[in-house]
């Protein structure tokens, strides 16, 4: 930095394509901070510097960055200051602040740009420091691309790109480049092994109305579907031929704020007419076709596969002391790879006792690790990716008595995913709208949670999946049929307990009326919720019969998986349960 | 319009300062297209034109322009275009658009200029066409200035304004124009005639650090009056000194975008940073004090009084068969009248016997009056100005034998009522993350209304006051403790009957927890609720107990106002209900 003439340098974790989960090669932000939570921006100063992260990792960064001198700032708390507003506060003309234009995208750059015109401060994007002192930085990960089964994708690539450039002419546009990964690999109906938890491909796809091309490391592209894509009219180029086809790029040209590199975007033309919206592949993508459907119900039938035998090997295990945190986590995850269609986790799982359960992104480490104990609540939040779905499902178990406290939240918690799945709402809703039917199960009891209540589910791509979600914060992302959406309210105390159950559901119809269209959902996850741990008397007729309800579905759906013990253990993880009990 | 040029002109029914209801002398669009709704905007052309409105005056502006060259379009309803998007589509360059710039806001008029830019057409504001040939125009309104008694204000305008100071340092603006008659009133403690329904006086606020002008038709303020508000640091001024004050104006100066006219936006001088945004006043006069809470709380006895006296009346009268809609309305505004207070209606009172009931906005004329029978519902929803609070207050009658259908309906408007008046929440959420609490109800059965949940009260103001509302529209707004809002679901039926049971609440402070701050909401409006309709099998063990508890406190609040028939009438009314009744 001294020798560059640069006062502060802003430190990413974010690929070209400013991706949730970025390959190892793109880990900047963690090799110079050692702070590993998966949303965080790290500012280097000459005296120290700071890292902006959420609310998810406030513990975890403080405990990471101890003994630095970098303060832990949080992000999206109103009335805090960003990166951008606290570079404007601390920098002045004659400072230059220096990023790797692909490791910020097209909404940091703008802040940063605005803050620049505030203060008089430099913005330099064309200088990498990081990459110059990272002497051992991994390599940019190179597996080879997976043509995605029309059985699983339901749609060609080519029927899809028809779909974009309907899009494309309705928003009196001439081009699009897609950056978002889960976008590129959904269109293309091909998947890749470069991000971990995510069988992305890296590569960004460019569309006018005459051209399609792919920029994508040509080495991972095998024959067949190089002659599959060019098929379909898509054209093969080099990962960085991006950059000439913006040059290049003449009309009205379509960008997404989010996933576009301040790189990419500083490649544009002077004259040519940006419009900085999300991709339309985006909802798209969000609302599953029925094909797409079947095959998310088939790879939650064999994730419930997988759960029911670790539930099982749990409750026998437990009670020996034998199970530990890390533990558990290694034999789930070898029941899942058991089951077809694997691929990998879809995250990093959560297995969480006592108070771990209380972190909500725990992630148990050598030093962390426990014991699986019968005193309190054990929570267990794991994912699979499986060619036909991503799965993301919580548990919360108990292997012996609990406390009244315990039992309470977690009877709550199970009420609030009731009544969310039980929703029905008018055609035009939001997650927004609807968060509070399950948040508001537990506001009644002064409980509340730090997060979205759900999030949209990839297929086969990334967990967490826009523009739908279930929270508090206004956004305007209708719910539509075919989108799948988790339903997660929790109960966290501090030092004490967690509780969560998740389900995922998908967004279907529900009737027509004098009065408008109704939608409703359907749960997708089949896992036996336990019943031991709950206060039965505090159910409602109504909540006792869903949960009757679900327990058949699941027993029906998963037994002619299981052999014959693992039935009768489900049929007693399924059994009706009764008011009297 | 031949003979200056102009192509098409635009007439409202807007004063200059954009208020939701204007006193006569502005009703411009009334009185050159009939059409008589609160709400809507005309355009004229050279063949015929256009009027734009909103879902709830869909019927009645098609039956009112019939014969007409005027068509009826749709506003707020996604795809269908503004009036600015049918002149960008119609007209184009050599087309000149008229409208008196008094008589639209900057919002509109800012879509108009964006409309021009795209058309090539031109807009003039400095021609008002509507007033040369409207001959016989009733005057402007002169009635006297009231100073509003602190006892019912709470808070002096000296304070008011020191709190207005600082929000407009905070910021980090030198000088505020408030134009919105609601705000100019609350913060000056003055109340007018000016307005039907609205104790208003028209005049425009002028504040900057050293300053605080008052614009106003000076023969409206009495001595008394004006030494008070010169005490407090008022000057006062002629009302359209209003335009040179802003002509003057430099540094920092802010302006609302709904209630500034574009005439006065016009007169900004060049150079000026102009910021538009709601006044600071619109939430701090939202947001009651303890005192006008109080004297709110109290009004709203005095309009429960006029109630009780009003259903026994309907009671004793329908059966005779002598009771007709308008009959009814102007027996309930002769026992408001009689109450401490009372001033005038807060808004033209619905009565609406049977398929009337299903118009949501329907008002009673010689031509639709109907004699009010005992076959099915008659739906009432009126309110008073009184110097201590706005009232707003809705019953749904019944007095014989009522269908499944009309029983069912009663009952879950009532159990929408319950459910959101029962909801805690966490300080920060708006009233769309709270609508479905009362919606959901009816949405479980197919059943939606076209409109709000609820909507804010101004105390002696406008009936309708923001920020704050239930609505599914993304506004945001908190709910902070002390606003108040009305609880009013409903529905519907087309050509057969409507429901609504509409309170006023208070956002009141509920708990705090280890999870946050928790508010909730206290019901202001005292008045019992006809349990005869209700199907008592379909409400849960909660809702009785919410129901009884409410008719204890109606009640105990209202006896000490009656006499001892009125108060065994009430004793009846409010009797405990029983599962076995």
């Amino acid at each position: 930095m001294v020798e560059a003439g640069i006062t502060a340098c802003i430190v990413t974790n974010f690929d070209p394509h400013h991706s949730e989960y970025s390959g190892v090669h793109w880990l900047a932000r963690e090799y110079f901070s050692g702070f590993t939570g998966s949303a965080g921006d790290l500012l280097v100063l000459a005296d120290g510097g700071g890292l902006w992260t959420d609310g998810r990792y406030s513990i975890q960064a403080a405990e990471q960055l101890r003994g630095t001198d970098i303060a832990v700032f949080m992000t999206r708390v109103e009335g805090l200051p960003s990166l951008a507003d606290h570079l404007a506060s601390v920098l002045g003309a004659g400072d230059t602040v220096a990023v790797a234009g692909h490791t910020v995208n097209v909404a940091m750059y703008q802040a940063l740009e605005a803050a620049s015109a505030q203060a008089g401060f430099a913005v330099r994007t064309d200088l990498d420091l990081p990459d110059q002192v990272w002497a051992d930085r991994p390599p940019r990960a190179d597996a080879k691309a997976l043509d995605y089964p029309l059985e699983f994708a339901g749609a060609s690539t080519a029927d899809k790109l028809g779909d974009l450039r309907s899009d494309l002419a309705a928003a009196r546009r001439d081009a699009i480049v897609i950056s978002a990964l889960p976008d590129v690999c959904w269109l293309l109906n091909v998947r890749g092994g470069d991000v971990p938890f995510c069988p992305l491909l890296e590569g960004f796809l460019y569309v006018d109305r005459a051209r399609a091309v792919f920029c994508v490391d040509l080495q991972k592209i095998d024959g067949a579907l190089r002659a599959r894509l060019e098929g379909e009219g898509v054209a093969l180029a080099g990962y960085d031929e991006i950059s000439a086809l913006v040059s290049d790029a003449t009309g009205a040209l379509s960008l997404c704020p989010q996933s576009t590199s301040a790189a990419l975007y500083r490649s544009v033309p002077q004259g040519v007419d940006v419009t900085l919206a999300p991709p339309p592949t985006e909802v798209r993508k969000a609302c599953k076709n029925p094909v797409e459907l079947a095959a998310f119900r088939e790879a939650l039938r064999h994730d419930g596969v997988a759960m029911v035998r670790f539930a099982r090997w749990l409750e026998a295990q437990v009670p020996t002391g034998t199970v530990t945190e890390r533990s558990a986590e290694a034999h789930l995850r070898a029941l899942r790879a058991t089951q077809p269609h694997f691929l990998e986790e879809s995250f990093h799982t959560i297995a969480a006792y006592g108070a771990h359960g209380a972190l909500m992104h725990y992630a148990a480490t050598a030093e962390t690790d426990v014991t699986v104990g019968t005193d309190t609540l054990f929570l267990v939040d794991s994912g699979g990716q499986y060619l036909g779905g991503t799965t993301d499902i919580t548990r919360t178990f108990a292997f012996g008595e609990l406390s009244e406290l315990e039992r309470l939240d977690y009877t709550r918690v199970l009420q609030a995913v009731i009544r969310l799945t039980q929703t029905r709402f008018r055609k035009g809703a939001r997650g927004c709208n609807l968060d509070i039917m399950a948040r508001g199960v537990l506001w009644q009891h002064g409980i509340d949670y730090e997060c979205g209540t759900g999030h949209g589910v990839g297929q086969c791509l990334v967990v967490h999946e826009g523009p739908q979600n279930f929270s508090q914060r206004l956004v305007d992302a209708p719910l539509v049929p075919g989108m799948s959406i988790t339903n997660e309210p929790g109960i966290y105390r501090e030092g004490r307990h967690g509780v969560r159950i998740e389900n995922i559901m998908a967004v279907v119809e529900a009737e027509e009326t004098e009065f408008g269209v109704f939608y409703g959902f359907e749960t997708l996850t089949l896992a036996p919720i336990q019943t031991a741990p709950l206060v039965v008397s505090a159910l409602s007729d109504d909540e006792l019969s869903w949960l009757n309800g679900y327990h058949v579905r699941v027993y029906e759906s998963l037994a002619s998986l299981l052999d014959g013990e693992e039935q009768r253990w489900l049929q007693r993880a399924c059994a009706q349960l009764q008011r009297s009990a």
